[in-house]
């Protein structure tokens, strides 16, 4: 059974999530809130998220192994660390029943999306991304509403069918996404900026912050200003380690940037130059976008 | 008249707010709520300022002149950009009544104390910081509860009286702030840190992502991260100037604590030193301390 393009997916329509963290957990809770007809699979890694899954009913039935779970889905969604979908692709590729397609949630694509193409079963696959998350993750910071309003970007391979993208693109408006098609490389490119580098300014800021200002200081001499600027170095270190090393090259342009930016506010206020400074920030407040 | 220390300010008592901008604005809305007993006055540069804030009940009486309005008031607050508050010190103090006691809201402390000690009636002046903001400026933007929980701090200058202390820090209190006794260098030193720095860091980052991706595009692409790491971006260019141009030294040592870090990432990154990387992102992520 196939969703057709649109906003319901078919009734007994089953969908395995794999990894039962934040994004994975939010898809399970969404579908089961927003798609209640379909069935939802869970496989994690220890047996306690999926007993925990279960209990919440956020999954109809779970396994600790994608070969226990992935043969009786429709559609199968990898949850996990950009480098632990790479390994997982091949052997998940090849589970999939014969109208089964695969994807994943991973937050860099070009890496994703050359192994679908060189793997098995590569017309049944297709990378994406919904562009939303949280400092929290774990399976308790699960929310159903995650994807509502959310970019849901699906990057084609060579080899990807019609079929698989209009399946990935019914389960993103399913739960409230908006699909977008892009290329693999531009995705990687674009997100470097408005995502990978937020975080690592962020990282860089709050421990630039903490060198100055003694830990039990912080919070009474901070505002919201700090709150909201260091909320990314919050976020899960090895999740956001593979999503750097699977996006090096745009990363360290999007870095090489900003270090430019900076270097020239820096000047402007080492040599007093109010009109430069005055420009400068005008350029910066006008230049933010937010939707 | 004169408050005792604690959170009811007496009946009768008048308090003058000097700016009537996001800062002014929410002080007063914050004190008819509050403290309904208390007389509030206004100052402002334009006339619809004025008749704005007396159509929507935040004051009692309003004014365009220092002159018109601070000899009746037993508490003057300064809430405008810094360097007006410099250019208002002088004037603003020698029009308090005999026990009247003059403050200000500004962002950066040392040069205003300096002012305060070297200007008239040095032992009634008190410089303060209410550690609280928006990126969203002006009256409109005015909220009652803009202070509740915030940090407010007070440095006092050589000349304060205890008198000058207990006046400024019942203020604080009777609109749900804790008072902080900070020394003025002290004070400009952290919050270079802890809130200049963070604005730098978004303004910079607003233009590094924006010379990557297109205008159209950044609202689609982009998720939470970049919202909340720019939000600081989109402030009061004229009263991020003022702050800037007073407190210069110490953010420039802020900034180059920042660029050292943000070095440190990038270099880690290109050699792809996966264990360097995770331990720096570690120490981002534990650094971080909110309230």
């Amino acid at each position: 059974m196939h969703p057709e393009s649109g906003s319901v997916l078919p009734a007994g329509y089953s969908v395995a999530v794999v990894g039962l963290g934040l994004m994975g957990g939010s898809l399970a809770a969404a579908l089961r809130r927003d798609q209640p007809q379909v069935r939802v699979l869970g496989v994690a890694r220890r047996e306690e998220a999926v007993a925990e899954a279960l209990r919440s009913d956020l999954i109809h039935d779970g396994g600790l192994t994608l070969s226990a779970i992935l043969p009786a889905a429709d559609l199968t969604v990898l949850a996990t660390p950009v480098r632990t979908i790479l390994g997982q692709l091949p052997e998940a590729a090849s589970l999939l029943p014969p109208h089964g397609v695969l994807t994943d949630l991973g937050s860099t694509k070009q890496a994703i999306t050359t192994a679908m193409e060189r793997g098995p079963r590569p017309e049944r696959c297709l990378a994406g991304h919904p562009m939303c998350g949280k400092e929290r993750h774990g399976l308790c910071a699960a929310d159903a509403d995650l994807f509502r309003g959310a970019s849901w970007i699906l990057c084609p391979g060579r080899t990807t069918s019609p079929e698989a993208v209009r399946a990935v693109g019914s389960l993103a408006r399913s739960v409230g996404a908006r699909a977008l098609i892009m290329d693999a490389a531009e995705h990687d490119a674009i997100v470097a900026r408005t995502s990978h580098l937020p975080y690592l300014v962020s990282a860089a800021l709050s421990r630039a912050v903490a060198k100055g200002v003694a830990d039990g200081d912080l919070p009474a001499l901070s505002a919201g200003g700090y709150r909201d600027t260091t909320r990314l170095a919050a976020g899960d270190v090895p999740m956001m380690l593979d999503i750097l090393m699977t996006n090096r090259e745009p990363i360290l342009a999007a870095i090489r940037e900003m270090q430019g930016e900076f270097g020239r506010l820096e000047a402007a206020l080492a040599q007093s130059d109010e009109h430069a400074l005055a420009a400068y920030l005008e350029t910066a407040r006008r230049s933010r976008r937010v939707g």
